[in-house]
């Protein structure tokens, strides 16, 4: 049994979430799918994460076994093969350790929220990215989104229904600027809670638009209250871009 | 009557091209149609210039007239309720003076052209860009453009059906740069000819596979004979990304 390391990049619109479901095609699936085709083995693929329903990635990360030999380019290659003309994309295959886990080892995740800021709608980037048409102001989101930094009870910008034993998460970066009509709200932790980052940046929103200071910001966090906290904004906006693994071992020396 | 000036971003994927084409849907067509649907007038949408099918827009400039009386922001508004969800996005729209011509005075037009250069598919990107496997030098890239810029007969870049009257054209800029897994050549020119930016990226590219040299793409731009130059680049990667207008004058006064 050997073990590999994908790297991923997906557009979420077509799917349900990474997650295997009974109600609609999964990327999880998928890459199954695609890598029995391959092998005519049973192979589950074990991601870093879930992403909801319509949340992009550029580096999701996962590993599945398989018993056959195989280089990991002609995995990428025999992979990507049988997704046909699905929108996922195997950016890296690397063999891995037989302990590697995708999930209990990543020790780093780093998300991405787009808000295109203009009158007019999308037309090239619809469903990647969430349109404000008010303008906001980009500098005091990210000084209220400093107030969320570090070791906190995030309660408040948690889905009611986030499965985590733990409200308390470590936010180790969330930083908000602007590119031109853009924002990007970049945020990066050890792990996050479900909804977390939409809850932050349907908040920031709040802020960005004048409504709310970085005070209602702390407010809203020592509430431990989601309904204290803003609106949860939409999927579209929202990338996984890199899982880090701080503790990874090399490959196997017989790879 | 009363002119108004466009500025329209729209994916060209589902699109025939700019031009009304009776094999299929354009962009024009489709703005043609919003401001009938609007206005109940016979509008005609002049554009700045043709852009292929598959080919985009971030800021295709447009011109039309309307007898109603309407506010620009209206018409923006308007325009966009009648494309429904078509990829098509009225960014700008400001009254004109009656004689304001969006192709006859267009001084300036930018483009930029979106290689991805990396082993795995695009996923997000599907149809945003050219996918060329194999590294590119974009340093020897750039060298090899500069080659290019200025005033030329560019028959070796030119579809064989353009229909201009002269193959002479003065390249104003012409740079390549790499942005992490992303080449971007950015062409701008007073005018161009038919395929030529694609023209230029196919052979762009032989000079960063290390296939062509400067002198080679000297040499091909003297003969004079399309065959002489490399292969078209897909349409997918191009963009029309600003037209200008250095002599517009401003909007009448009773606006």
């Amino acid at each position: 049994m050997r073990r590999f390391k994908l790297t991923v990049e997906y557009d979420g619109g077509p799917y349900v979430g990474w997650q295997r479901q009974a109600n609609g095609p999964s990327i999880q699936q998928a890459l199954e799918q695609a890598a029995h085709a391959l092998s005519d083995e049973r192979v589950t693929v074990t991601g870093s994460g879930r992403t909801d329903a319509g949340v992009h990635a550029l580096g999701q990360v996962a590993h599945l076994d398989l018993e056959r030999e195989i280089e990991p380019r002609r995995l990428r290659e025999g992979l990507t093969h049988f997704l046909g003309d699905q929108p996922i994309s195997v950016v890296d295959c690397a063999a891995a350790a037989p302990d590697f886990h995708a999930r209990f080892h990543a020790t780093r995740r780093s998300y991405r929220y787009r808000v295109l800021n203009r009158s007019a709608r999308p037309a090239l980037d619809r469903g990647r990215v969430w349109h404000v048409k008010t303008k906001l102001d980009d500098k005091a989101m990210h000084d209220a989104a400093q107030v969320l930094v570090g070791k906190h009870d995030f309660t408040s910008f948690r889905a009611v229904g986030c499965q985590a034993k733990s409200p308390v998460k470590s936010l180790t970066r969330l930083t908000v600027r602007r590119l031109d009509e853009e924002l990007w709200i970049e945020a990066e932790a050890p792990s996050f809670l479900h909804h977390q980052i939409r809850n932050i940046t349907g908040t920031l929103a709040l802020v960005g638009q004048g409504k709310w200071t970085p005070d209602d910001m702390r407010a809203a966090l020592e509430a431990r209250s989601r309904a204290a906290a803003g609106p949860t904004a939409p999927p579209d906006g929202l990338y996984l871009v890199a899982v880090g693994f701080d503790g990874e071992r090399p490959p196997p020396a017989d790879q």
